[in-house]
């Protein structure tokens, strides 16, 4: 559990980087970030590099015991660059390319902006890899962020033709998985091929699945072509990237087999809260707060994504400036956020930025200090928390590496890429519903890792996939074999792998173990809500439902009060045909835990806990002190039995 | 009464087409709609014809009896076309080109897109024009589809420019008729004219209508070429289109002027409702039926735009894909909608598709079998007609022209256009307004033709226009010298040929029979709602009012509560100075209906009575049975007097 | 107090002239604005001016004795013009540029535009600048309307590189000022440098800031252009221009000192109170009457951008055609309108227009005639204030120079600016919150002088600065040796020259006078809503606040129910550190009035009062009998001490 920071010496008086690097050292802080967006410094000029003022800012950190993360700085390529190839900046969907003047303004298929790249991370990681103060690099900054992907140039055009010619092998094959007959889409060769945007009506689904896996493939090799030359010139170092939360425009288990020591990760509670496609009350009700599973979804997620390894690169610590609106967090929340990352797993919780900048475009951004260099209220928070770490000794300093959950979340990007693809409904949204199964189980009391639904999860009592619409031969190859329980959530099964419906109808594959047949599907608006009751408790399907019905063996556990199934299970393997509200979800996912032989821990309002290591956490985001459930005489590391809001408590619970 | 279907041989294997072909008919379809997408698999290559699985597809229908109804595939151009003629493609209004990949890619204006549309009609029409299985023609697909109309290109400017030196002769006259000299617009030559977009400000309002005219001929001159080339080749079958329900870009009534023997049209209630600007709560009643009149809508407009012979070429017989919900029917809808058409006077009621396509862009378009060949519950209802035709005999093969109905519901695509460039009120919607009437009176049980407002109406008891702001000097005409009752909506007779205010002041040429003078307009914000008594009933005018002096020999038969008039009449002509809201319209019609000695029928929520040939039908939408208003003892030839909810009944009714 | 008029010789037969320029006069109209979209017909080909008829109608006008007020005609340059130069048109912020076809369609950088209107104005001004009747010159129409400025051409690139070489002298002062080593936005020239748009997320606010400037200056300097013609061939007539209401995107105190005499504007209470970001209930309630407070914030504006000289050039005079629901006004609201702009100090009222025109963009927007040359309803009332002046005679004929009122409202056109670039709350629109602050003073029944924030405030009891990012340095220069009171809302002397955060944080140069260390600051959801009471008042904050510690001597007022401060002090010097709620305004604004010792008179709904000359009016825009609180015995002029709803009085107020 070590504290980190985003720091910026570029941007500040050299005069003042000794003090800055003391009074970090002096908090508790002992990794620091530096140099992601400073290529004009580092290159002034077409290839004049200035290390001089690099070099002293890496030696002030290292003089005070601080560990170095440099951040190579290709999201912001300074301008002699554009002005030399203008076409190496990014093509929106609609057609109208971008400019110099902010930052990610290029496209990440140009071969010449590859080639800079290379270049300009071969000098650094040449000048700094075996800096003993080095331990780490991050490749780039939030790839994709700013809806920079996917992008779509003549070099993406030039290079997707290429994929899909090595994917196909023939433009029959490809003809016919797309089902171009469909409306004369035929091509004669792949040079025929253009991207999928500007058509009069929807382009062919297909088109557009695997023109957003070509594209997920370039960030992968984006990253690669500098993971590569990081490992070559700085051995033993972690690579690693920072991710954003809720972005799934590219593959990140697939990116992470592309050189990835650690999944870090930007987390913006409050600002993400307000931008989900949340309920307005929930918007509301957590405005201050951010809503109490949005970290820890993404927690979960990058824990799985860096296998093990994750950590928070960027952590709010204070109001941001990026949402609609920015509301000053709850006292305590930057600390609450904290306690909560570690609880989650995460090795590192390093704050952005160190001190609020001034000027430029991140100036209502705060940091841990004021831009007159007094510690900003967040920052204050985070003293308390490196004088917590500090005070507990060698528990901060155990490995804590998290215990397998009871429950897997199978998340998927493909499935993401389908849904936004081919929504049906409106409001259907992926990554949101992902987050409602999870959040109800969170409310349930039970850790969950969020792992890849290519991943083996052996060793896990539920298995819980929201939606895979392509599903994985692997998934029902463990099903099969093993002896844990599966839900799975609607439209799960219904797509072959070049997005067309599943040669014999849905669920497809599932059908194996789970003998149904959907008949039909429908979307629904959102007045539309079919009701039923599920042990008592009434809720209603929201959103999207299926017709289904179950054949040899498959029972139906619920209907919908006008007799149409709701919830189908043969054996261990439960399915539900609609998406449900809040209250019905959290009553189906009640039963199935229950079936599975966990056992929850129904939480009030804003109460969420997580074990990791020997320690449980109990973190309350809600407004009334609340009792945690730790054994009789449990000794705490971290406040007590009693937890009162924006407060956190942590208990030791050997196995 | 005819059952038919839209299949898509080159979709499947031909294994498959011997079967379709025979359930197709076991089903009680007779007719099958081939070929509108298939160019690419007709022509593969440039100047390549491949006919011979078109050969055995035509007659493996053939042999089941089933009579063809062949499409000409240029809604769908291949792309080594649009290669061949990048200046082919459409032009939004943003300036922005659009590009291959789904369909429609094409501009309708485009010189060299019209040569290779010929070349292919004439190359199909002398292959299966003589074929005794085909007995009608398709033009195209849905012509305006997926906002391809107007289309912005080179090569429509250039056209208009010839279009408007046809239409004004010299510039001067087109200078003085649009009034460019308001803001300096005046040209000095027809080649200074650009297309009327892209500008600061509003374009000159006579620039856009003239714009929207032109686009309309264009439309009938692309349809004329092919429609010749099919009269040539393929004599004595049907020339038809499939339009589309609630679209107006071109005129219908001069389009069929351009060689058309039935109005086909494409019926998908449940969508059609979702996106209609309908009231929430309407939309929400009618989510899984469509609004009970908006099927009847277009069915009793295109009966007129076909002179009597309409078609539904495509049925929605299940869920589909488009609209931003899509829920699925209520069961039995499939089969009121089929009956619901007959009623209406349609020839032929064809479902879409045989079977849902598994693969490309309308994979969610559900169709009488589901991919898995299986009948979807759409087509067990179309199963359940076609055995209930074969039980009526003889009434389902008699000839079932629609009667002249008592009411006709004058319609004018200019109206729309005019509304459009100058809606004054963000909400003014000339179809919503005219369905609004249209619903009114089929709420009070009558049968309303929908004509031309430059037919004529001789014999109808009552003429209803709910706004014709380009009143036709015919109208003028026929109320003078005819016996009929009439009824105008506000905004009627406000307009000149070119968009100009008319030259006395609105009402115009309405004056001689309804002598007025419209001293001002205004448009209403949703809240603003004038409210009057009429006979006892309270309304409110919405959207849209006038002050109005009535002249010599005009009454005020209600005024507003502020003492505005509300409704004028002289003789057999009414005047609403306002939009009504619903329950002030129904009242207001109703009195005019009385005053011109039609009986109504007052029907409950959801009933709806329709009378063709000898034959009176009642649909009930509702989800209460209602008894209908068939004379003690009438022989019911489906169902009887009492019609439950979602169900249809039909008796004998002789004159 | 004079009437006025616009008129459109070209657009009426020439026989209609005569009694039309009779039919003013007898009106009590005395002067007519003509010939600002005349360019085509002045000058039908490249280089033919055709004078004549504009000599004609000049003459038509003086020989009944109507002074003439002549535009230029730069706002609609004809076709030939924009074909011989196609790069004067201008450019959106997305790239896209516009075409020929309604107005405005030039780039106000295009130096051969700026050729051309040298040309024409040149032209004219020899032709009419010692014309008898001439009395005055607008320049172009309306600067900015239709979202064309800023304009994004290449023409503006090169003049804006130039102005910021101009400002800056080096490329690393400007990189320094803009603090672009943040994300590598360093250039190395200022041919480097780009305009502010199309990048993948925000450009610098600090580039924004200086183009906003630049655009700013350019639109001045294109009217000194065309001023200083005038000047030289008409002397002593006045130079204006009409401005808008509600906007910004020049600074118009600039704009005043590149040569203006009169600020004129044009006045559209009805749909400027639909656009303006009102709520809801208010834009019902004065749906047609305008909000009480919108015209009269322009009025006290722009009298003070003419340095006490304000017309009235476009004075809405019924029903218009351009918002989203074009109500008629309420009977009375011309004549209502009317009176008020003299109340608040304009030299002339001109209505726009004439004769409704009944062609071309415009024809929905009605005039003092209908088309058909009878007087509209908004005639009549014109005539009616004709005679009323005719009776007050003297009266109207006195210099009506406003007194100073007891408060001044500091204006500030960077402060839109910066509040634009960087909102932080997506709903903090600056006019708008400048409005309410207006708006609540105007409810205490004060006069309000809204001045620059340059300005010296010598002589007023009470000045408020809504705010004030940029703080000027006269502004706490007179705080210091003045006596008056002083009252700044929030973010006032937060940011620098540049846009950047204040050196020791906000309130920055405020501090001097009150000090205190804003410490974080918050743009609140619109459900968020901070409470306190003030005074025993209970009221909200929205949108926005401040965290502030208040400094050594600055007392605490009112703080939020969380214990924040809302409300500071030191000595005469108040700050809010909130947006309040309107009742919460009020209450604060009433305080700080009382406390500036001046006299408050709480005005019941929809009354309102203002001194002017010797006069004191009162205009009710409510819908019951209101007394005035005019002294027992005093003298009206107008009306009596009872004022009906839609009525005016004024009595003799003498010091």
């Amino acid at each position: 559990m070590r504290l980190g920071v985003c720091y910026y010496p570029e941007h500040w008086p050299e005069s003042q980087w000794e003090s800055d690097a003391r009074r970090m050292a002096q908090m508790g802080i002992s990794r620091v970030r530096i140099a992601e967006f400073a290529w004009s410094r580092i290159e002034p000029e077409p290839g004049r590099y200035d290390w001089a003022w690099l070099d002293r800012a890496v030696d002030t950190l290292a003089r005070h015991a601080l560990e170095v993360v440099i951040g190579t700085p290709t999201a912001s390529p300074p301008k002699w660059l554009v002005d030399t190839h203008p076409d190496m900046l990014p093509v929106l969907k609609d057609g109208s390319a971008m400019q110099f003047g902010s930052r990610r303004h290029y496209d990440i298929s140009s071969p010449a902006y590859r080639e800079h790249c290379a270049r300009i991370v071969e000098a650094m990681t040449r000048r700094y890899g075996e800096h003993p103060a080095v331990v780490a690099w991050q490749t780039d900054n939030e790839f994709g962020c700013h809806n920079t992907l996917p992008s779509y140039t003549d070099a993406a055009l030039s290079r997707f033709r290429g994929w899909l010619a090595a994917r196909y092998e023939t433009i029959e094959a490809l003809n016919a998985a797309w089902g171009n007959v469909f409306w004369s889409m035929e091509y004669r060769g792949f040079d025929e091929i253009e991207l999928p945007h500007r058509t009069p009506t929807d382009p062919n689904p297909s088109h557009v699945l695997d023109f957003r896996r070509f594209q997920s493939d370039e960030v992968g090799s984006f990253h690669r072509l500098q993971a590569d030359l990081i490992r070559k010139h700085s051995p033993g170092r972690d690579v690693l990237h920072n991710f954003m939360g809720f972005y799934a425009a590219f593959d990140h288990y697939a990116f992470a087999r592309h050189g990835l020591d650690v999944a870090a990760w930007d987390s913006y509670p409050v600002p993400r809260t307000e931008v989900l496609p949340l309920p307005e009350a929930d918007k509301h009700r957590w405005a201050r707060t951010g809503h109490p599973d949005v970290s820890a979804f993404s927690h979960d997620l990058y824990r799985g994504v860096g296998k093990g390894r994750m950590w928070v690169m960027e952590q709010q610590a204070g109001p941001v400036n990026w949402a609609p609106w920015n509301p000053i967090p709850r006292d305590g929340m930057v600390r609450l956020w904290t306690w909560e990352a570690f609880a989650h797993g995460a090795e590192l919780v390093s704050y952005f930025r160190w001190r609020q900048c001034p000027f430029a475009q991140e100036q209502m951004h705060s940091g841990l200090n004021a831009p007159d260099d007094r510690l900003s209220p967040g920052g204050e928070e985070v003293s308390r928390v490196g004088g917590e770490l500090r005070a507990m000794q060698a528990w901060a300093k155990a490995p804590m590496r998290s215990k397998r959950a009871s429950v897997a979340l199978l998340f998927d990007y493909e499935a993401d890429w389908v849904i936004e693809t081919q929504r049906h409904g409106a409001d259907f949204d992926y990554q949101h519903f992902a987050f409602e199964w999870y959040s109800a189980l969170r409310e349930l009391g039970l850790d969950v890792d969020i792992v890849s639904a290519r991943d083996d999860v052996d060793g896990y009592r539920l298995v819980v996939a929201p939606t895979l619409p392509i599903l994985p031969d692997s998934v029902v190859d463990q099903i099969e074999r093993g002896a844990n329980h599966w839900v799975f959530g609607p439209r799960t099964g219904s797509k072959s792998d070049t997005l067309a419906i599943v040669e014999h109808l849905p669920p497809g594959k599932l059908k194996s173990v789970l003998p149904a047949r959907v008949v039909e599907v429908e979307s629904l608006r959102p007045s539309l809500r079919p009701t039923l009751r599920l042990d008592g408790i009434e809720g209603e399907a929201v959103r999207w439902r299926e017709h289904v019905q179950p054949g040899a063996g498959t029972d139906v556990l619920a209907r919908f009060d006008d007799g149409s199934p709701a919830m189908l299970r043969r054996e261990r393997v439960t399915y539900m045909t609609a998406c449900f509200d809040r209250v019905l979800l959290v009553a189906a996912l009640a039963k199935c835990v229950g079936d599975a032989g966990i056992d929850a821990t129904p939480l009030p309002e804003g109460l969420r806990l997580r074990r990791c290591g020997a320690l449980r956490f109990a973190v309350n985001y809600g407004d009334r002190e609340r009792k945690v459930p730790a054994p009789d005489g449990a000794r705490f590391v971290l406040g007590g039995p009693l937890v009162g809001p924006i407060d956190v408590a942590a208990w030791i619970e050997e196995d």
